[in-house]
């Protein structure tokens, strides 16, 4: 979290002038402007831009692209801004690409389950859009985010355990590389054994390998019956082990989402909510009729003997929709519950079988240190967060929370586990990718280097500064 | 399908001297041995390797990677020879490097639902060893494949439906790279969003980037029930339609598999079965009991409104077993049907709104050129195969097999599709990756060659001759 310089980018100012005759005031200097667009939801250190530029197309973009490829100007691609580990930073400054003006819904192809989007679409205007079909567009990260952004990051969310992540679910995509072609990445067919998986290289690379212009992704039948359901529990084990026997017995639960008695606490008072102040799991059950009443009752009977209590179930939607707000809404409650404090999330994720342990040593972890971090977690995946609240009063306060997630990270890559489950890498999580992947981050090193050797895509991100 | 010219690796005699020092009689360079290595199941032209090595570990191929790498000699990995395009082809020359020996399951983590293997492994033996579990892997191409090579090939089969190809079950890899280090590539983790997705590149890269030593894989929970289901139509489209529909009502069918009436025809005759001599589909069902029979009732009202009858089922899994057996033998049927012929397997994959076009135009057009070639597939994943008969006394025959191989391919291409689903480029379908990937081509070249600069991987598949 130390300060870092920022590195004046070359040609920046040349490459504004040249932006400014080809998009007039689509292009923006000013300081509030690239606050907005440099700093993201992290607490990471921020560095702006030298100027944003707001692409209404994929032409646009790889005008945008060969102007700064000719310059060798940094180019940072922004959607909502939502990111949670610095992924917008401008350390060696450059141009911020806005592509949230780029949010039409291209094409929906009912039939074959999939929609082509701008990158700009957010997953709820998406769903939204969609809506009248019947089908649905499951991944949900906490935030409103836009598709192009979701498909950098490689995010999931609550569904993801069930549906995928972005990983699964984008099927193609349109690109502009670092030397400004515009081209096709995958088809929309479901499988291919057609060469090198370029689409899965480019979901997850931040923005490092190029311009995401269009995505295509899967889509969902909407089910027929979707219940859910809360369990409280005394101790964390107790609900962590539901957790891990409801996956091993293979119950194909849609949502599985574990908050320990600090989240709920925070919760219910943001979202107005009187849920138990205990450990509690939040389920849903995907299916028909018959099947979801089926699994919700295996589940209950696995909860049972862990100890779980006030098993409460929904199949009403304005309930459902509630529930799953307040949900998505955990780190503004626990920033709302910590007026003035700074925020800083983070996330891991272990094998299930680690899940007990990595969350258990974590807990006792915060509470030796007095520090105020609620757990929330995507557990059926093994993947949980530390919305990790910073008092800016108490200056032990930072470095203490540093150590914990540094802890916290090295406890899950013991395990088996990865420094980020979803949350991506960005400027934060860069330095546990050597301890993460050893030897392959030469292999990393040496894709980014072929395919953008003037490190203009989005440098300093995932590998720091490699040329 | 015209002969080309085998180039004469550089190094190579000495190469062999090299590994005949270290390795002995675990060095062959007898013409049988060659043979058995460089030509697979496919029709394509065979190009023998200089010499065969048997690897016992992951260091023993690292040191022949060493040393092929220090003589620039080029190494194709070798499984079970059952590949379909002529992957294992050595149209430079080099050693074939054979990993069968390489057969241990390294650990099964129960808890987890995840195995490790090592690449010689076969499917049916990962699936016997771990029996006892309750838990099984599912991707299961027709023939008995290695671990390794299906990872290679990004192979699927008629599982995939439910519970994806090789590209959704590989969670991590330990392989050896061109310039000759062992590596990890990926966690055990489920989900992660640390850097770039190596795992997903170096599946269906067929031995270009490297030699995998090690693979982790997902398992499943053995469901609770399984029933298996025929379904007979009068006519291709109505089986077809009822696909279709199936996978748009989001019914989660195990397996919905598709054979015409040759392909009845050939298999009742070689697995001694008396299906109905009708358009077949042949599904399953996984769930718990009152799941199964759920779907199936769902399934079999679609296939009746679709002119689909003599619906049959059964959950006694030794006839499960007779049923999907004969399936995974439908190739080996159509060429005992026609004795002393060739035979050439060929697939492609659309999105499944075309599926009926891309079939039916398929078997009019074999039809119209009086050709022998049973139509056969995993068509819930829009996947379809030709099992392509050819008659060696008739010159015209291969010809005119070819055009219907580049005509199918183009259908499928301009329907969205890809020029192949599950069995991978080898040395087959090079010739149609320009035409899906346009540009991204250049990207693959970028990579392979950042990655293996010497291209002595596995040179001439997938891109061809690119150094």
């Amino acid at each position: 979290m130390s300060a870092t310089a920022q590195i004046k980018a070359i040609n920046v100012d040349e490459t504004i002038v040249e932006l400014k005759k080809l998009y007039g005031d689509r292009v923006s200097t000013a300081h509030s402007v690239r606050e907005h667009h440099g700093k993201d939801i992290s607490f990471h250190e921020a560095h702006l831009p030298d100027a944003v530029v707001f692409a209404e197309s994929a032409e646009e973009v790889q005008q945008i692209v060969q102007l700064c490829a000719r310059l060798k100007t940094p180019i940072i691609a922004f959607g909502t801004g939502t990111s949670l580990e610095g992924h917008i930073s401008a350390p060696n400054g450059g141009i911020s690409l806005d592509v949230s003006r780029m949010n039409k819904v291209l094409a929906v192809n009912e039939s074959d389950l999939d929609v082509v989007v701008q990158p700009g679409v957010t997953r709820k205007q998406l769903n939204e859009y969609i809506r009248a079909t019947g089908l649905f567009f499951p991944i949900d990260p906490g935030a409103d985010a836009s598709i192009g952004g979701m498909a950098s990051t490689r995010a999931s969310g609550t569904n993801a355990v069930r549906y995928g992540t972005m990983r699964e679910n984008v099927l193609a995509l349109q690109v502009v590389t670092p030397d400004g072609r515009l081209m096709r990445l995958g088809r929309r067919s479901r499988k291919s054994s057609a060469g090198y998986d370029l689409v899965k290289l480019f979901v997850g690379s931040e923005g490092t390998l190029g311009i995401i212009t269009e995505i295509t992704l899967r889509l969902y039948g909407m089910p027929e019956s979707m219940v859910a359901a809360t369990c409280a529990f005394d101790s964390l084990e107790g609900a962590v082990n539901t957790v891990i026997q409801t996956i091993q017995s293979g119950i194909p639960v849609a949502r599985i989402e574990l908050m320990d008695t600090y989240t709920v606490d925070t919760i219910n008072k943001y979202s107005k909510l009187s849920l138990p102040n205990k450990n509690l799991l939040m389920l849903e059950f995907h299916g028909t009729e018959a099947g979801t009443k089926e699994q919700a009752e295996m589940v209950q009977a696995l909860a049972s003997e862990n100890g779980g209590a006030d098993f409460a179930w929904t199949g009403q939607a304005e309930e459902r929709s509630k529930m799953w707000q307040a949900r998505h809404d955990a780190a503004w409650a626990a920033k709302a519950y910590k007026p003035g404090w700074g925020m800083w999330a983070t996330d891991v994720c272990v094998p299930i079988s680690k899940l007990a342990e990595c969350i258990l040593e974590t807990q006792k972890d915060i509470v030796a240190n007095d520090l105020f971090a609620p757990i929330v977690g995507h557990v059926g995946d093994g993947n949980f967060h530390l919305t990790m609240m910073v008092d800016p009063n108490d200056p032990t306060y930072l470095p203490r929370a540093e150590a914990l997630n540094d802890r916290m990270v090295a406890r899950a890559l013991s395990l088996g586990g990865t420094c980020t489950g979803e949350h991506g890498v960005g400027v934060g999580k860069i330095k546990f990718l050597y301890e993460e992947h050893g030897e392959a981050m030469s292999l990393m090193r040496a894709i980014k280097k072929a395919i953008d050797p003037d490190n203009i895509m989005n440098p300093g991100k995932i590998m720091g500064p490699i040329n």
